[in-house]
C-alpha cells in the first residue's frame, strides 16, 4: 500500500530533512520508525526538503509498505516509536502513482519575524528576532512583486544544482499577529533558500537600507545583487497541496 | 548595586534553576554571564527555583554587583553573553533590601494542556498533550476549592524539606485558549511539585477517574490519596509580586 502521512516536526533538533552519515535528520529518524513498524517499507518521497533548523507543520511524505498496521492506525503506530519532536498528524492510503514530491503542485511556507526591542527566550529557535523597525509599505510593495512568475536566480546560491530558475509565486502576503509580522509564500515549488533570501532582502530594504528594487532582482539578476539569507529557525512548511486537490493554499496557523 | 533582573527561560536544555555540578542550569548560566560582565557580584537570590524542563517568563533574580554596566545597560550586556534560551527581558536598579526571594509576595505560574487528539511535535516540549476529554465542571469545582488557604500536604512528595504545608492560594482559574486548556494560579508561595500535583489530580479527576474530593485532599491527606505529579514540561512560572507592589498579580500572556 501506498501510505501518505502528514508530519510536523520542530526543525531545532535536526539537521534538515535530507538523510546524511551520522547527521540527525527528519528522514533517518523516519526511516527509523519505518523500520520498526512496515519492515520492507521502499521508494519514500518528500514535498519539501528543508534545511537544518526549518520547522514543519504539513510536511507531506509518501511511501510504499507491505506488512505492518493498516493506514488508519499508522499515525498512532509510528507516533509511539517517534520521537517528542517529529510527529505524524495524519496517514492515508494513497493511490499507487501518489508521490508526495512529484504529485504536489504548490508548497507553502511561513516565515515569523518578532519585531520588538526584547528578545525572547521561548521563540529564540522559533522566529527571527528584529530589533529594529521595518517600514511596512516597503514589505507590502515587495510582496506584491513578488506575486507572479519571475527568474528568481539572485535568491539562491550561486553553486547550484537548479537547471531553472523561473518559478510561479501563487501568493505572497504579510500579516500583523501580535507583536509580529508574518510572510506567507506558496509557489508550485521554489529554489534552493528562496523563501529565507527573499526575506532577507524584503527585511533590507524594509529598514530604508541600500538594496536593488523588486523589479531588478526578479529579472535573474546576480545573486550578490539580493539581500542576505535570513535565518532557518523563522521559517515553517505550512502545507502542500496535491494534484486533483482544489486550488487555494490553506496557511495553517502556528502555535 | 543592588540589581534585579527579570528572566524568561525555555525550560527545555536546562536541568532547572539550581547550579549542580556537571549540569546546564539555569543559574549556573546565568552566574557566567554575570562573571563576564559583572566580575565580583554576590549574593544571587532567585524568586521560584523551577525544575528540569519548567519555563519562565517573568522569573526574578537580585544580585549584587560592583564594577559593571550601568542598569539600564545590564541586559543588552548580559544577553550578548547568555545562550538564546535565556533571555534578561529587563534590568533596573532595585533598593539594598530587595531580595527575590524574601521580597517575593506572590509568584504566578500557568500550566497548558492540549486537550486534541493529535500531538503537535513544535509544543512537545511547552505543553502537555491530553487526549482524552475532560470535564470542565469539575475542574472548575476544583480550581474554586484550591483558592483560599489550605494544608497542601497531599500536593509535595513525601520526602521533603518543606516544614509547613498550609499556603494561601490568591488566584486559580481554568482558561480555555483555543485547543487548550490552561491553569492559572498564583500564592504567596508554593511547596515542591505543588501546581504540577495540583494539575496532575484535577485531571485525573476531570477523566472521571476515582479521585479523593477538594475537601479531603485539601485537608492534609497523604501523598497517595492526590493524583500523579503532571510533568514539567507545561509549566511556566509566569510573574513574581514583590513587597509594596500593587496586588493583582498579571498573568503574563504565553508566546
Amino acid at each position: 500500500m501506498n501510505l501518505r502521512l502528514t508530519l510536523s516536526y520542530d526543525g531545532t533538533g535536526f539537521q534538515g530533512w535530507a538523510k546524511q552519515p551520522g547527521a540527525r535528520t527528519v528522514e533517518a529518524t523516519l526511516a527509523a520508525a519505518l523500520d520498526a513498524r512496515y519492515p520492507g517499507w521502499s521508494g519514500m518521497a518528500v514535498a519539501g526538503r528543508t534545511d537544518t533548523g526549518v520547522h514543519a507543520l504539513g510536511q507531506v511524505v509518501s511511501v510504499m509498505v507491505g506488512t505492518g498496521p493498516p493506514a488508519a492506525n499508522a499515525a498512532l503506530a509510528l507516533n509511539a516509536v517517534l520521537p517528542a519532536d517529529v510527529v505524524v498528524r495524519s496517514a492515508a492510503e494513497a493511490p499507487d502513482d501518489f508521490n508526495a514530491r512529484y504529485s504536489a503542485r504548490a508548497r507553502a511556507y511561513v516565515y515569523r519575524v518578532r519585531v520588538v526591542r526584547d528578545p525572547s527566550a521561548l521563540d529564540a529557535r522559533r522566529a527571527l528576532h528584529h530589533r529594529g523597525a521595518l517600514d511596512r509599505s516597503v514589505l507590502e510593495e515587495w510582496a506584491q512583486a513578488v506575486r507572479g512568475t519571475h527568474d528568481f536566480t539572485a535568491f539562491t546560491p550561486t553553486e547550484t544544482q537548479h537547471r531553472t530558475f523561473v518559478r510561479t509565486v501563487h501568493h505572497a502576503a504579510w500579516h500583523d499577529v501580535g507583536e509580529e509580522l508574518r510572510f506567507s509564500i506558496a509557489a508550485s515549488s521554489f529554489l534552493r533558500h528562496q523563501v529565507r533570501t527573499l526575506v532577507g532582502t524584503m527585511l533590507l530594504a524594509g529598514r530604508g537600507e541600500p538594496c536593488a528594487t523588486p523589479d531588478e532582482l526578479l529579472a535573474g539578476a546576480h545573486r550578490r545583487q539580493a539581500g542576505p539569507t535570513a535565518p532557518p529557525h523563522g521559517l515553517y512548511l505550512t502545507s502542500v497541496r496535491f494534484a486533483g486537490e482544489p486550488e487555494g493554499v490553506e496557511l495553517v496557523g502556528i502555535p
